[in-house]
């Protein structure tokens, strides 16, 4: 193995989206927005493709045109930023459904292609993306008889089951939408967890199709194996990487790792994560540098030639935990560097 | 503006390589690993190499491979992980010049490619890379009967010039090598900025091209520009963002950009980093999440049409210090997602 191995379970992906779906409600999209987490929209994209998944989520036009290519025509692809100035040919040519946020963008998008379609991104007390109640009260006639493909808002709080704000949105989104005849959906995957209540015609799961939390029965999905370029002894007192980050307490096996922050392996993780050879835990010393990260093997029987970092010992979670960050900044982070293996 | 703007000064990083080569003793080389520091080893290559470099360094074979496409045959591409397993192929089509590690390397690579150049990286006591001066005592007359390309280490400490650990490499090298009549280098951007006494034959900086520190003269490389989706007002009182990261003080104006963590915005520097509007600072709001960040607008007199993260106002080191890293992991942390403007 010359460069490090990202192991990309798309069986597991499927398996993941197939249990959301069965708790599902109503239908299960899916978001594959950035790069499908890291994992690559087009292999992802069309695993999911086959097996069932209608509508997919993207976060801006760029990427519905790449994710369009990779799964032909026909499905539907939800733009979550909107029809932005200079999306109109992006929309038109990758047949895009832009969730429109603002009174701007749905004259920007009635006007540049009128009888295209379109979805309507309400704000139910997040404050990032969506129309404000006001707003939305007064183009909603106007937008309902255009006849939207689908209304949504998103939850800001819905990792935290019992927080308050969850049940605040919801009471929103149905103030904001009851009686109105239109397929609507609130849930991404902590929503889907909330229950029923929150699933309304469609659910659209993202990180838990990954592997990631707050679904704690997905299925893990990548595995990262980091190849060994040296292993050296170093005596007690000598100091390992910069800054002379680490110090050894004893005398010590030191292997370096070809892979580092410039792969995505956040450099806060250094001290702090740990590596596996087998069933072997091999704690990360010294700071992690760009490409090269650094590991105590002296438990180890033989001179490992690989070592594991995400795989059976520790998910995609553990990591980020190491990290001070959460399993999304994990995934949407992995590197281009990485020889990538897709298992069907 | 549809998608978030990266643009790369090409020329800056010419004028920034030129600064460094004007106080280097001997031959200045280049380090474009890391795809060049995140911004293109491919333009980035291509203009150092029309600006007069003839030493490039990468992190791996694959690099060099990409790398050599971009540039050309007839210039010298060496490879920090040396001569790695499954490496021989890549190392031989594309004539790079692997720096050994280790005798299991040397080894490798005298036996699958008899006569094919190489260097050496010595370890001097920041036990990452390079073979230990006892290994190297016991090869060092095989290895310079091959007549090395290069021998060079690197150092644990350059950014702290005044650290001991310096002076503790410098002499450690000079025990190595001192009386072999092959070219030598030690120093990146940060040995470079130590003096005269610390460049040998080649200095190799990298991240001082890119405009980052130790380099304090270096011209600024990157402004990235990130387009507003949509700005709304948020009465005194209401939060923002995922787990209510920010609550109103006071009525104000929030813009939501795209831009986030998944295009390397790293999320530790939500509630701390800036954007700016012209002149205006505009504080981050909240969570960074994947695609989105929100800032204050409220000073503005006019909602703006995109904001500024790295430009005229904040460097890749200021915007490090908000994230709690340095400028390295924000500058091969930029991502894909970018519409890419290349100035000559």
């Amino acid at each position: 193995m010359t460069s490090a191995t990202l192991t990309i379970d798309l069986g597991a992906v499927v398996r993941n989206w197939r249990a959301l779906d069965a708790m599902s409600e109503g239908e299960t999209g899916a978001v594959v927005k950035a790069d499908a987490y890291g994992l690559g929209a087009a292999p992802v994209g069309q695993a999911l493709r086959d097996a069932g998944v209608r509508n997919f989520f993207v976060a801006t036009a760029g990427e519905g045109m790449i994710l369009r290519d990779a799964i032909g025509h026909g499905l539907r692809i939800y733009v979550f930023s909107g029809h932005m100035e200079g999306d109109t040919d992006d929309i038109r040519a990758a047949s895009l459904t832009p969730l429109l946020n603002s009174v701007d963008q749905m004259l920007r998008h009635v006007e540049a292609l009128p009888g295209a379609p379109f979805g309507i991104q309400l704000d139910t007390g997040m404050n990032r993306l969506g129309m404000e109640p006001a707003e939305w009260s007064a183009v909603r006639d106007i937008a309902i008889a255009q006849r939207p493909a689908l209304i949504m808002s998103h939850l800001a709080c819905a990792d935290e089951p019992d927080h308050a704000m969850n049940t605040q949105q919801l009471e929103a989104f149905r103030a904001m939408t009851d009686g109105i005849d239109i397929p609507r959906s609130l849930a991404a995957t902590g929503g889907t967890l909330l229950g029923t209540k929150y699933h309304f015609d469609m659910t659209r799961p993202g990180v838990g199709l990954y592997g990631g939390l707050p679904f704690v029965d997905a299925e893990p999905v990548v595995t990262l194996d980091l190849p060994v370029i040296q292993v050296r002894e170093v005596p007690q007192g000598e100091t390992v990487g910069y800054a002379n980050g680490w110090t050894a307490q004893k005398d010590s096996r030191i292997a370096t790792v070809s892979g580092g922050y410039a792969d995505g392996l956040i450099r806060a993780m250094g001290g702090k994560a740990a590596l596996y050879a087998g069933d072997t835990r091999c704690p990360v010393v010294g700071r992690v540098s760009m490409d090269l990260i650094t590991a105590d093997v002296s438990a180890l029987a033989q001179d490992p030639t690989s070592l594991q970092l995400m795989g059976r010992h520790q998910s995609v979670d553990t990591v980020a935990d190491a990290a001070g960050t959460i399993g999304y900044e994990i995934l949407t982070q992995l590197g281009q560097r990485y020889g990538r293996t897709l298992l069907a």
